[in-house]
């Protein structure tokens, strides 16, 4: 996406570890209309796929699912983190492990808001190493749900979260593939029209 | 807000410990139309503050403070929660605390997205002891920038935090504003017109 795209080369910054910050418009500060224009993109890529809800993890995924899902005209759920759960009777559960905060967290969804027949868009603001995305997919196959794809708005496709999805069979769609960050500089994936 | 009132009289649960358990359509599962007329509403009661930026706390306040940024047509900062805070240089930072999970988070604004002319908008999911307003007026307090009100989506009027902001001279301005839960049952102040 060419907005999106533009506003990583103006505004991303590219930290020492492989990080790419982006918190002037997206996972900080927030650029609404932004957000807005991600959530059209992806509902208009999945917008056959009958999808009955958009899944997300707290806290950046929250912005672009919320959009998504308004575009789908679909509800929208959060997943909360917790550092451990006790009470999970009414929960589904599924770790995630956090790189850049080296956490395990739990992540969870009341099982009251999930249907038999729902088809899930998993959205959240980056994909690396796919763990969150994982960790929503390892609830999907507890609840028995299916997962229709992941809408993701910044993958860094030189980690193997996407590709190691797309290789199970998930579809992916990225608003933008960030492809190197070698001496501090964005390269992005061609982007097809 | 009539759409708002009649959704928690129809969706809202009340829990022990006057917890109004709202997560069907506010903070777990989301309605993004919802959303979408909370931050219309938000915005229309504010337009002629001059606000330049909307601020919220992470995570249950990141869809109204979204969706009333983008009515207005600013920028939406979500302040970070953190255990404990080492590196704050860059930071304006403010202690929070939450009378449900009886913790003191800490939150925090990075400085390079505030402005000295800045004119804030706080929002949030719920008004009760008003712990996480307080303390998104503190960091503006360090920042000397000016807070125009608070926007809140259900405030818990039988609990001090709305009260205690008003007689300090904040605007605030809540869509639902529930006076009790006492035996089990929802009750609302009157709304005007």
């Amino acid at each position: 996406m060419r907005e999106l795209v533009d506003l990583i080369k103006k505004s991303g910054k590219v930290l020492p570890g492989n990080v790419l910050k982006v918190d002037s418009f997206l996972n900080h500060q927030v650029n609404p209309v932004l957000m807005q224009h991600c959530g059209e993109e992806l509902a208009r890529r999945f917008k056959d796929s009958g999808v009955t809800r958009v899944w997300t993890v707290e806290s950046s995924g929250i912005a672009p699912a919320l959009m998504t899902a308004l575009a789908l005209g679909v509800p929208m759920i959060f997943a909360r983190k917790h550092k451990s759960l006790t009470l999970t009777d009414d929960l589904y559960t599924a770790d995630v492990y956090s790189y850049t905060k080296r956490v395990t967290n739990h992540i969870s969804i009341a099982k009251r808001f999930v249907q038999s027949d729902d088809k899930i868009l998993l959205v959240d603001d980056f994909l690396a190493n796919g763990q969150a995305v994982s960790g929503m997919m390892e609830i999907a196959k507890q609840a028995g749900v299916q997962v229709v794809g992941a809408g993701i708005v910044i993958e860094k496709s030189f980690q193997p979260g996407g590709h190691n999805l797309r290789k199970a069979g998930v579809r992916v769609e990225s608003l933008a593939k960030v492809k190197s960050l070698a001496d501090g500089k964005v390269s992005f994936e061609e982007e097809k029209a």
